[in-house]
């Protein structure tokens, strides 16, 4: 894994067989970034879990095979809430929320740091979800 | 809804219920954004309705189930030109161009605004649409 | 063709008929972009390839009927890393990486320009892919 900053842009790259979040939380602690968007992912995704939410809980599904990361999206907010569209060899894309993976063959993800905008996370008591908060 | 800007970037959050364009319409009037880049957009839309140009016209659909929204790019010149990509309970997924929607939990969305660049949309005599047209 | 550039982030529009990575060449040599990354990219393509990496090499397919452009996220590191999404008739999205494509009707694609991250490739053995390299 490598990453630089150049103002409040961060450009990582993720190598083979790293666990996604794993490298994702390093590269945000290093970098200090406790609110940021996730501006860019590509790549592969293997052994990775998305999720839809079906208005009281999380349906999730693994997929084993390796996929292309086609798309990357989500905020940073002390945790993180990403959603990636992926791509079998079919070139059929599927997609949702993002609760874990693994990098195939190489992850390219752009971070946004945000300075004085702050996102949180609070529990929200209906849904059970941790809706983000701007201040 | 809620939204913070930091320097040129604009982070928003719609809530439950929001009608998507409504509450993005009222973002960049506050905001003064009249040329703008939409950078991401995730979260889950519900009664969406999607186009497919077929040369001639939007071939448009609805979708009443909530789905992921996995996500969203497009731009703002005046009008939005919105594409999204949304996915289902089997994280089958599905796009185009975003005609209307309403925010189903949470929309997490992020702007860029241009102060320089301007945008704006003319119709095409020949397509009937209103191509950008970047000043 | 026609771009404009706003501080380190261009904004194009491509026109019909035109090659999709023939503009954007040009585009990135005008600008003088030797890093950067591809931010946002909607419209349509046709007579576009998409590829799938199996590990051992790019399994290709080609599209000939013009799909709306749902999403492109990249890297510039003097060639192109492009992955994007693109939706059919029905709202179907195909996905993967893009190695050719001819723009329909229009595209709008938005690029941050790097000014200290300088990105590389650098070819790998063993896969013979030529991953970012980021210095």
């Amino acid at each position: 894994m490598k990453f630089k900053t150049e103002s409040n842009i961060v450009v990582a790259k993720l190598d083979d067989g790293e666990d996604f979040f794993e490298s994702i939380e390093r590269i945000v602690k290093e970098c200090n970034i406790s609110s940021g968007i996730v501006l860019s992912g590509i790549g592969q995704l293997k052994n990775f879990e998305l999720g839809y939410f079906d208005g009281k809980k999380y349906v999730r599904k693994t997929f084993e095979k390796p996929m292309e990361l086609v798309s990357m999206q989500g905020s940073i907010a002390g945790t993180f809430h990403i959603h990636c569209a992926l791509a079998d060899e079919k070139q059929n894309v599927y997609g949702g929320h993002l609760f874990k993976g693994v990098v195939g063959v190489v992850n390219e993800i752009v971070i946004l740091k945000l300075n004085k905008i702050k996102l949180k996370r609070e529990k929200d008591k209906k849904t059970g979800l941790k809706p983000l908060k701007i201040r």
